[in-house]
């Protein structure tokens, strides 16, 4: 099911200062950057090999990833992986007793589907599937 | 600096149960298994498009996976990166005044010269470089 690695999603507090940071200190390039009302989000997302890093502002406190942030600190609050079929992926999912947060695809990044697992039903890893768009 | 996501370090508490979980579900083979006594760690890697999952088990309480897990519970422990030039990366580390776990190289897994990053240097993320063999 697991193709790559397609993103690894990190909470900050200061998006420019992040991207800041990973383009001085580790050569990472930004090319994408995008605010997501729906989940609270402002994003960017930066090269590295066939993966990006995503960088996760929160628009408030009471948003998923301000909670995260209030409760454990920045750091790594998800991976992405790339599937070839979200639509499968979660069946396939739900057909191993997985809890998903997302039953059926929802739009992400770069026009991408993706689902979220509930991360108690993957080691405490908050899990993405990613279908890059056609 | 980072040429790929090379591994994505989760902390899991049976290490049978994981690789069995990732295997199962995910598709993702394990191909290497090997106890690091100085890091105080069993752990398994398994392939993912460039990338692998590493899962690491703790193999005392008083270890750093077994601190992070009694701390934090399981999930993502550190991400490591791919670089041409372990040495080189840990001198462009300090010249931007990152704090150094390690400040030489040391062996890793699959027989890698890495170093680590201390998480307060990266937005809370513990940060592994990761130069493959020859």
């Amino acid at each position: 099911m697991f193709e790559r690695v397609d993103h690894v999603g990190i909470a900050v507090r200061d998006l420019d200062a992040a991207i800041a940071f990973y383009e001085r200190v580790f050569g990472v390039e930004f090319t994408y950057r995008h605010t997501v009302a729906e989940q609270g989000v402002e994003e960017a997302m930066g090269r590295v090999g066939e993966s990006w890093i995503q960088l996760l502002r929160p628009l408030a406190d009471d948003t998923p990833v301000g909670k995260y942030i209030a409760a454990r600190g920045e750091g790594v609050h998800h991976i992405g992986y790339g599937v070839a079929d979200v639509e499968q992926a979660i069946k396939d999912c739900v057909g191993h007793d997985l809890k998903m947060i997302d039953h059926s695809p929802r739009g992400g990044s770069r026009g991408a589907s993706i689902a979220f697992i509930h991360p108690k039903s993957v080691g405490g890893v908050l899990t993405e599937l990613v279908q890059d768009p056609e």
